[in-house]
């Protein structure tokens, strides 16, 4: 058997043992163009809950989920382009907070006082060393779970915030900056080539499901989507079909179909600023030490498409922009491998 | 081979040639205690779509249906003990209902003019020799379907009126007079006994779907149920998830489950007159003019129960009386066989 | 209101009442370059069921069926092209096959004797004005329904043959055809244009479900497709798993998805010789005498697909050739209207 | 607001934090009277994969599952009783086993070498304070997942090993144990009676889904069943039909339905020796460290039975015995509170 190439040996690198605890990955804060549109398209269409409003924001939640909101809609001021804000990942404790700091003294970062949020403890934003806005948190208000008021849900439903998925213009160098905050890899795509195989995406966890976090490459800094769970494949045709009743076929981007990574059954929307939310259900269990990472070459179409569906070009060329410390837009550079071209199923 | 037993040759005889057309089982009318609480049960709870209203009844209909409505409710005075009054069939031309006047000279019958009922024209109601009030109809006002509101469905939900069944004290006479109405056999069920072989049930069709019209054995004239199909067992199951989610969970009275019997998945509920509704789903096409009943021990458990899953006594005993023509109730008797007892599904 | 249109007139238009009683669309015949890789996709991809086999051909059926086959692979000589040899429907009685014979004296035909195809009595064969190979049959050996099999079931499964799909170059004329025929329209496709509106796509039924055919504008006489109903939309992507779980993603064409003509659930696949299959689901009930036609605009693309995926160019353009009387494959001519180009859901 | 109550206090306990990681519950040793007869219903009717076989037992895991085997089928000797002789649960590193040992020097113990089970490390079984026979481990074989070779699944499938249930006679003593262990609890039911409100059932888990370990109140202690994650509820549907088409609804004991303890959408199966076998699907997830238990009344009859069926004696009354340190069979004890009596669900 061939020695493990550079690619192989950094996807199977044990996480890093951090002195601080990032537990999961926990919500999304999206700026808006027209809070009522954004919170129509989640609230009324999908069916989220809203947990809280205020002038400026509107805060969501999952009907399964007893964190206060795990999608915070924000409206921009005008000229603003629409972008993602904060992404969130929930720690054990308090004290994980003020470990973070000391980690990234190097990085900007922001303090929030508890109550900035409704519902949340105070926060700490810091740009992680690829200009992603981090925002870390502990304390959060409890709501009672919604998930069997079944007389209630809409669509699919949404039951739980699920992961993040960033376009990362070097996935590998993103790659070893996560698994020093002790996140470990699940799978995995590369490229073929013997001499020099290359990593183009991997998903990355800390709660014992396929991701928190996914890296693929593409022109990033961005945000390539956020994904709610849903209970099982039945609700993702719903939400499609009632989506498309309501005459809104045309917030659906890809899908529905399975994912060969993840196992995921999918379908992407697109909300009215363009942020893309995926519906996933179908992941699995990986919460056992020696759970080895899964490769996909590259050149397999099933990865991306299990059944062989071809996906839109704007799927993997469009992705939300990222907020920086001095509230503009995250500068983007290009990804220095190319995922899709590889891939029978993108167009011609 | 032994030659057919005389149930066997009832339950393959041909049906009738009558100089009519009756087309398919098309609605029934509830006579209730509140008609307030059976509006919303029927719309609020179970989702369908109410095409009229008048100071003593509700119309509605299925979300596919084009036919003004295939379900009334009509409230009832004091002291009236619930019932059902009117078993509906509509026939291929205004002109079969006027042979069927003509066939029928010898039972209390009576017309109806057009506009009697919202959106339907004349009718005719016969006491078959059953005493069960049939009424047909030709003439009926269309909406356009509403299948793919999706947006707008709730539970199931409820796609479209599918079949009767009755409660029968005399199955095999029954069974020949549907045969002379033109139905015939899809299903059914027989004793074991090879000197005197009974049918305790039989599913008869004019429509190209597994029944119509059920006979079962019980204490009757009654009916039964009535049910509505919809798409997919998903959908029995969410309708179920909504019920008990609003805590309605008490109006589900048997399954869900699949009846060996017609292959149907099943879940039976009983609205607030104890009037008995099946949402019914994964029938089969028995067009063909060769399709050959097929036949089922009384003594198989799966013939009503293809999992095992016991019916609880109700669902045997407890059925909806009908009305005479002198607008009380028809008085009822034993059946002379008796279904229930030899199955090992009936609790102790 | 505006009167109908010509387009509407045609789609509006009732049913002949010709003297013979074509129930349904049964069968297809293939010829294939490779009998065993055929059956191999058949009958151990699909599941489907071998009814029997002859030196040069094999019989299938369905799950639910009881008629003997719905599907023959037919091997063809060498340098032979794949086609689409027979289109079978069933007739009533064995006299309305005379009746066709007169009806189509005109017409190419052939008359076979019992037997000629296992478990099938006589059966005509006509090629119509548009020389698609039509071929009548009325008796034909019955089986047991293996509906409730489940053990023995795989994928979907295919549970019977629902309709066949025709690429037409005239669509308008091949409408009058079938409507001389009996058939009449569910759905229709046309263009928007009030002074030319002109259909471009046409849904029509013997039995009471959306489609026995339908006729979609391309270049033809070819076939475009044949479908096997499956009961639920569960059975369609447990379908495509078991296929991609297989390594055989590459047969899946389309889908799956929902379109919006029908409501089908469906999924198209390509077998070794490109014929094209839909596995079928979720459509509804026609057989009322007062259906009207529904009408889809050919610039809504919700028509084709309901949720917005967009087909690949190769469903527009590729279809099966039919063989002549000459044993020749039949002349083709492009479509004198264009559905496709107006489509948003076509590939740039 | 009332102060809560000893019940609700101890189920609302944090875990202990024991020097040791008992990660999950991870496999069950039940001792069989016929190891084909067996093998064949967890193998050839459910679908399970056969890791390895040695003359004396049968090693199965799931189609998602690495770890090298999940359940063990053991040939009992002549005479003897089915039993379950082992309930398994994987800890994070080797250390935690000797540190387990340590712990339970009270307790009576055994270790077996690596190897002893193929494909499994060095383990330690022991007795717990009610004599259960509880096993730890840590090294195990892996293989490849097979979770996408859906072309190979059976039935629902299985995919991986979620949870034991533990007929309890004194629950509360039961849940400190547990707790003592590191677990916590995610749902409970509880008496109603305001001065001696009483644990009658409790949820704990490790890894972050709905349990590992449920204590429900019965004779004991025994083992009421073990449970397999199915990916969703038509899976669950799907398994009955293929075991009731196969003529094996008998070993179907109740359901498919919901619990409303853990939303679970469940069937439960007798094997061949009446070991309990649950087909689980639709729990949720539990990780975060805020996360608080959920109390059900035990006289809501919603708690067991969602829906409403009602489950038959068998399931209150029926369980497996277990194997003490003598390998005899465990004696038993009634439980100290009736959980099933005051359930409206249970039939008279």
């Amino acid at each position: 058997m061939a020695p493990p190439s550079d690619a192989q040996r950094l996807a199977n690198t044990p996480p890093g043992a951090p002195p601080f605890d990032v537990m999961r990955a926990a919500f999304v804060e999206l700026r808006v163009r027209d809070l009522a549109a954004s919170e129509h398209f989640y609230s009324d269409l999908l069916g989220m809950i809203v947990s809280a409003r205020t002038p400026e924001a509107v805060y969501l939640r999952g009907w399964e989920e007893r964190q206060h909101h795990s999608l915070i809609l924000r409206q921009g001021r005008a000229g603003q382009v629409p972008a993602a804000s904060r992404l969130g990942f929930r720690v054990r404790a308090e004290e994980d907070l003020d470990r973070l700091a000391e980690h990234f003294t190097e990085r900007p970062s922001r303090w929030s006082d508890a109550g900035t949020d409704p519902g949340m403890g105070r926060s700490l934003r810091v740009w992680d060393p690829f200009n992603y806005p981090l925002e870390f948190f502990h304390a959060v208000e409890q709501f009672e779970s919604q998930h069997q008021r079944f007389d209630l849900h809409r669509g699919a439903p949404l039951l739980r915030f699920d992961h993040l998925n960033l376009h990362s213009p070097r996935v590998e160098d993103a790659f070893r900056f996560w698994l020093s905050l002790g996140f470990r890899c699940s799978e995995y795509i590369s490229t073929d080539d013997p001499e020099a195989e290359r990593i183009t995406g991997a998903w990355l966890l800390r709660k014992p499901t396929v991701h928190d976090v996914a890296l693929t490459a593409g022109t990033g800094p961005r945000l390539h989507h956020f994904a709610y769970w849903v209970a099982e494949p039945a609700g993702v045709l719903r939400a499609c079909d009632q989506l498309a009743g309501g005459y809104q076929s045309h917030v659906i981007e890809r899908g529905p179909g399975r994912h060969g990574v993840s196992n995921a059954f999918f379908v992407y929307l697109r909300d009215p600023d363009g942020h893309r939310i995926e519906l996933y259900s179908c992941d699995y269990y990986t919460g056992d030490p020696d759970h080895k990472p899964l490769r996909w070459s590259v050149n397999d179409p099933r990865c991306r498409s299990f059944w062989g569906a071809r996906a839109p070009n704007s799927w993997y060329d469009e992705s939300s922009l990222l907020i920086g410390p001095d509230d503009h837009t995250v500068a983007i550079e290009p990804a220095n491998v190319d995922e899709r071209t590889q891939h029978t199923e993108v167009m011609a």
